[in-house]
């Protein structure tokens, strides 16, 4: 199976190392030999027909900022577009940054990569949160399959869960905790007993926040989860519009603390029932979904089998790099089917 | 798809209400059409070859405690070895009582079951705890399918977790709270300040304790549970005999405070990691595996996601029935495979 990855940031760099790493378990337990044939980050790219040096390219990057200063193979200045075009790949691996405004770049490069006939795995949830139902559409019009595991529980199989385990029930209702930034940030308030101010600048000093927080704080990251959880887990049509969006900025340490003497803990909650909303609720600390730090958790309610969360750790490079292997075997899986 | 039903007690009757509801939903959703052509509880049996009709037979076992009383279809005394031979059923489903000595009758109804060339599906822990590889073995050499769903975490599709939604990892460890009468007594105990004795009394006076509650409180149940992931989960060829047991019995109101001053809950925890054993064990409460009351919750942790947790909870009968049509579901598409 060969490969063109686009975007080459953490969860990026992790996937080659997967690769690289994982090169004899992959061959003899699954029966395939991924080659990487393109990379392509915001600087430029590299090309390799016959698969590239995957080490060799992650010490360019560490090194010099882009893969386009790899050697005599390096281009740089080389566009996504070019890449698509030139690189004859089966799978294009998009995880460029998330931008829940205009879903770029993410959008074009995955519309681009459908129109020449590749599969698309991403891990980037602005085209979903925006498109989600025009992407399936243009997928399937273009007879390409398109997964997006990562984008949701970082590796903690979420959407496969509600998908290969549910399948036989219906989902009546999905309640998660989605954003592990914003838990990070409530989490403080309620340990230390400080301001939401305070407690941000904790997750900016531990790295678990962005330079403008907005996307986790404010709600829109777990919006777009939501969106693709109720698209893909429950066959609704909906997009970021059609969410009510609460984030925690308001929270004061006082609510925080009333909470706890109720036994719960203030939490940024996203639930998909007869609406979307995302907003902060209080979560009983005996109820499994009350998870700390930055892990996620989600409580599926279905109607034979009644509600079951899945737990774990929502982000992290290698976590969410798990996610895409599953899904390039996963689209093997359905190739071979036929 | 001609089902045989042995073992009528909860689950079963659940399994034959939930297919009696569902009907039309399961044809429209599934393309199923699934028949109870015959059904056998531990008194008589009832056979029919166009398909029984399940809510008459519901209403005479409720009335008449056995389906052979079933008006001129019933059979009185009817065996399960004269069912298997005389019905033309395509899968058996048994939901006899679990028993972890001796694994009868589960053991010998499926083995009847694939001398005959029917696929099976279990939800008694019994037969599995004893002796999961040989009659995994016992399958395959009838090329027929085995599924056992049902037998950990009820409805909660734990077992369809780690197969489906991690067979790209590597599970390296698996952690779970497992037994939930285990589990409700050393919540009444904490919650209560309580002994062991009060607090099992409590359980049978709510129904959450068997007559002899050994299986529960000694740990046989969680260390059948184990098996059962072990063998399907990691490819381990174990049994019963491979799992140090320890159940909760010398507990005391003193362990279970000092556990909360410490932020924790004593729980009983299967665990399987190089070796296997079930014993009380101090969970923080922060941990999502802390679950309440009768649910379930199963930890596991693989080479690339790192730990997931699933929760949900572990019995009752319309919950386990649905992990049986999840089953009889997946022997279908696997037929349908090829």
């Amino acid at each position: 199976m060969r490969i063109l990855q686009v975007g080459f940031g953490t969860v990026g760099q992790s996937f080659a190392e997967l690769l690289s790493n994982r090169r004899d378990d992959l061959v003899s337990r699954f029966g395939i030999n991924p080659k990487v044939v393109g990379i392509v980050d915001s600087r430029g790219g590299v090309i390799d027909p016959k698969g590239l040096d995957l080490e060799g390219v992650l010490e360019v990057k560490r090194k010099k900022g882009t893969v386009g200063a790899y050697l005599d193979k390096g281009l740089k200045g080389l566009r996504v577009a070019e890449a698509i075009k030139e690189v004859e790949a089966e799978v294009m691996v998009e995880s460029t940054p998330t931008n829940v405004m205009t879903g770029e770049p993410g959008l074009s490069n995955i519309e681009a990569a459908f129109k020449e006939g590749l599969h698309v795995v991403t891990t980037n949830k602005g085209p979903l949160a925006l498109a989600l139902p025009a992407l399936a559409e243009l997928a399937e019009h273009n007879r390409v399959h398109f997964l997006f595991s990562g984008t949701v529980g970082g590796g903690t199989p979420i959407l496969d869960f509600g998908r290969k385990c549910l399948s036989t029930d219906h989902i009546l209702a999905i309640k998660g905790i989605l954003n592990g930034t914003s838990n990070f940030i409530l989490d403080q308030m309620e340990e230390c007993g400080c301001e939401y101010d305070v407690a941000l600048r904790k997750a900016e000093e531990q790295g678990y926040s962005e330079e403008d927080p907005s996307l986790d704080v404010d709600g829109w990251d777990t919006a777009s989860k939501l969106v693709i959880m109720a698209n893909w887990l429950m066959g609704r049509e909906v997009t970021l519009a059609n969410v009510e969006v609460k984030g925690i900025r308001e929270v004061t340490r006082e609510d925080v603390r009333a909470a706890a003497r109720r036994g719960r803990s203030v939490k940024l909650v996203g639930s998909i029932a007869d609406t979307m909303e995302v907003k902060p609720e209080e979560v009983d600390w005996t109820d499994p979904m009350c998870v700390r730090g930055v892990m996620n958790a989600v409580r599926f309610t279905s109607e034979f089998a009644g509600d079951e969360t899945v737990a774990g750790r929502g982000a992290g490079g290698m976590e969410t790099a798990s996610a895409v292997l599953r899904d390039i075997l996963e689209v093997r899986e359905r190739l071979a089917r036929g």
